[in-house]
C-alpha cells in the first residue's frame, strides 16, 4: 500500500509538524501531543481528542469558536490521560474545562482518568459523551454506541455557547442536546489502511459494502450489495429516522471518509435532500466534504441533528479553525 | 469500480442538483450547465469552468471574492462554448468579464468561442490562460503546459481584484501575474476512475508512481518508486525551482488530488516547508487540502506562487465561497 509518508512509525509526528508549519497561530506542543489556541481568561475550555487517521477531526477544528485543544492519539488509537491533562491544564481559562469525548472504550477511560487527575488539581471538568451512531450498539471499540459525525455538531455548538460567556455548566448541557439530537449512520464501498500495518483493516468484495461501519471500519449492521446513491442515503436516512422521526429543521452533514470523491457528496446530498423533503423535514443547513475521515476509506457518513432557533444562532456564530472558517 | 452515484451518465445532472440543494444563495442553471451569484453591477465579473472531476474547482469557488460564474463540463470535458456565453452574460455588471481557462486544448478553444459570441453580443472579455504545471511541455489534452493548481490561486487573487473595484484590464493583469508566479507538480499514487468507464484512466504498479501526472491522470516526467514523501516532495520542488527560482515570500499549496487521507498532506507539507527554509524561501501563506482533485486518485500536487506584498493583500482579502471562506 502506497501512502505519502516517510516511516511508518512517524506519520503523526511527521503530520503534526506539517500542521505546525502551516497554523502558526496554534501551539502544537511535539511533546505532550496536543494542538492549542492557549487559554482564554474567564471562559470555559473545550478539549477533545481520540486517535488519529479521522483529519480534520480533531486538531482542524481548534480555534476561535469551537475547541480550545485536542489531543491527537497515533492511528486509531486512543490518547493517554497525560497528554489529556497537559491539554486541560494549557486552556483552563478559570471558568472550567468541557472534555468532549467519542464514546470509544479506550478514550472513555483515558478522558476520564484525565478528568479526575485535573480535578486533583483543582480545576473545574466536565465531559460529555457523543454517542450518535445508531448502526450498533455495541462494537469493536465500544460499550454501547459509537460517536461519529455528531461530534464535530457538539463541538461547532458548544464551542460557540462557550464562546457566548456561558458557564460550564451550561456549554455541557449545550453539548449534551446537541449529542441528543444527533444522530449518524456510516457506509463503506473500500477498506481503510492504517500505515503501520500497511494492510486494509477489512475485506470488502468488488461489488459490497458495508452498512452502518464505524470510522475505524468496525463492522456494521450488514454486508450488502452496492448499490445507487439514492438506496444507500435511504438505508441510511431509514435506519436514523427509525431511532429518532426527522421532521422539523434539521442540519444535515454528507460526510466523506477519505477517500470519496467531492462530486459523489454532493450526489449524495441531493438524494438526502430529496429523502428528507418526501418525509416533511427542512434542511435548514448543511455541510458537504471531509470532516471525520476514516484514513482513506471510499464511502460517506450521513449525520442529521434536529435544530432548535438557539443551536442555529450557535451553528450559526462565527468560528475560525483550519477546518471549518465559517458561520453557517 | 463502486462510486455513490445513481447512474454513470447522471453524475453531473445529479451533482448540481446537489450543490444547489447545499448552495441556496448560488443560482445553479441546470438547463445551461452554470453555477453563478448573478451580476454585481460594476464589477468585473470572473468566469472559469473546465471538465468535472476536480471538485470543489470551480463550482466551490464561486461567491463573494471569487468567482462570479463556474461552467462544469462533464467528468473530464471541457464545458461547450454555449455555457460559457450563458454564463457570461448571466453575471455582466457591465464593467466586463474575465474568462479563467486553464490551458487544455478543449478549454481554450471554447472559452475562445464564447469570448467570441459575447463579443458580438457587445460584451467587453477578457482571458487569463493558467499553465503553472512545470511537468511536461505538451500532454494529452495540451499544446504547451497545463493548468493546474495555480488556477486557485488566480481565481482567488483576481477576484479579489475585481471585488475591490479594479477595471478588466487590471483584473486580468492580476490573473496572468498569478499565474506568472505559479508553478505546480503533482504526483500520482493510484489512478482515477471515470465514472462512464468505470475503469481506471491508467495503470500503477503496487510499488509505482507517477511523477508530474496531469489532473486528468495525464502522463507525467517519469515513472518512479514509490519513496518517503520527503523525497516525493523534493522531486515537485526541485522540478519548480528549476523552472522557477524560488525565494523570498511564497504561497504554498499542498492540494490532494481525491484519495489522499489529509494527515498524509500534512506530513507532506512537513517535507515542503523543511525543504523551502533550506532553500531561502518563506512559506507566508498556505492552503492544505482539496482543492483542485482528479476524483479518487491518491496523491498530491504542491503549488508554489512567489509572492509581492500587493498580491499577499489580494490572497487576505475576504471570500466566501462553498470552498474557500475565508480571508487567508
Amino acid at each position: 500500500m502506497k501512502k505519502l509518508i516517510n516511516d511508518p512509525e512517524g506519520v503523526l509526528n511527521d503530520a503534526l509538524v506539517g500542521f505546525a508549519a502551516a497554523n502558526p497561530d496554534l501551539i502544537v506542543n511535539l511533546e505532550d501531543r496536543y494542538i492549542s489556541r492557549g487559554p482564554t481568561a474567564g471562559k470555559v475550555s473545550l478539549v477533545s481528542g481520540g486517535g488519529s487517521g479521522h483529519e480534520p477531526l480533531h486538531g482542524g477544528f481548534v480555534g476561535y469558536g469551537m475547541l480550545d485543544a485536542a489531543c491527537p492519539g497515533e492511528v486509531f488509537t486512543s490518547p493517554v490521560p497525560d497528554q489529556m491533562l497537559a491539554a486541560t491544564k494549557a486552556v483552563d481559562g478559570g471558568a472550567g474545562v468541557l472534555h468532549v469525548v467519542k464514546n470509544y472504550t479506550g478514550d472513555v477511560l483515558n478522558f476520564q482518568m484525565a478528568a479526575e487527575l485535573a480535578g486533583d488539581d483543582g480545576l473545574q471538568v466536565e465531559s460529555v459523551l457523543v454517542n450518535d451512531d445508531v448502526a450498533v450498539e455495541n462494537s469493536t471499540y465500544t460499550a454501547g454506541r459509537r460517536g461519529t459525525g455528531g461530534t464535530v455538531f457538539v463541538e461547532k455548538m458548544a464551542g460557540a455557547a462557550a464562546e457566548r460567556g456561558a458557564d460550564l455548566a451550561a456549554v455541557a448541557a449545550v453539548g449534551r442536546e446537541v449529542n441528543d439530537r444527533s444522530r449518524s449512520f456510516g457506509v463503506a464501498l473500500t477498506a481503510n489502511v492504517i500505515p503501520a500495518t500497511g494492510k486494509p483493516g477489512f475485506e470488502l468484495g468488488d461489488t459490497e459494502i458495508e452498512l452502518g461501519v464505524g470510522i475505524h471500519g468496525e463492522p456494521g449492521r450488514t454486508r450488502g450489495q452496492m448499490s445507487t446513491a439514492r438506496e444507500i442515503a435511504g438505508v441510511a436516512l431509514d435506519a436514523i429516522h427509525t431511532d429518532m422521526p426527522l421532521s422539523g429543521d434539521v442540519l444535515v452533514m454528507v460526510n466523506g471518509l477519505g477517500g470519496t470523491p467531492l462530486i459523489e457528496l454532493y450526489v449524495v446530498y441531493a438524494a438526502v435532500a430529496e429523502w428528507l423533503e418526501g418525509h416533511g423535514a427542512t434542511i435548514t443547513r448543511n455541510l458537504v466534504g471531509n470532516y471525520i475521515t476514516s484514513l482513506e476509506m471510499a464511502g460517506c457518513s450521513i449525520t442529521v441533528a434536529r435544530m432548535t432557533p438557539d443551536l442555529t444562532e450557535l451553528w450559526d456564530a462565527p468560528v475560525q479553525t483550519p477546518a471549518l472558517r465559517w458561520g453557517r
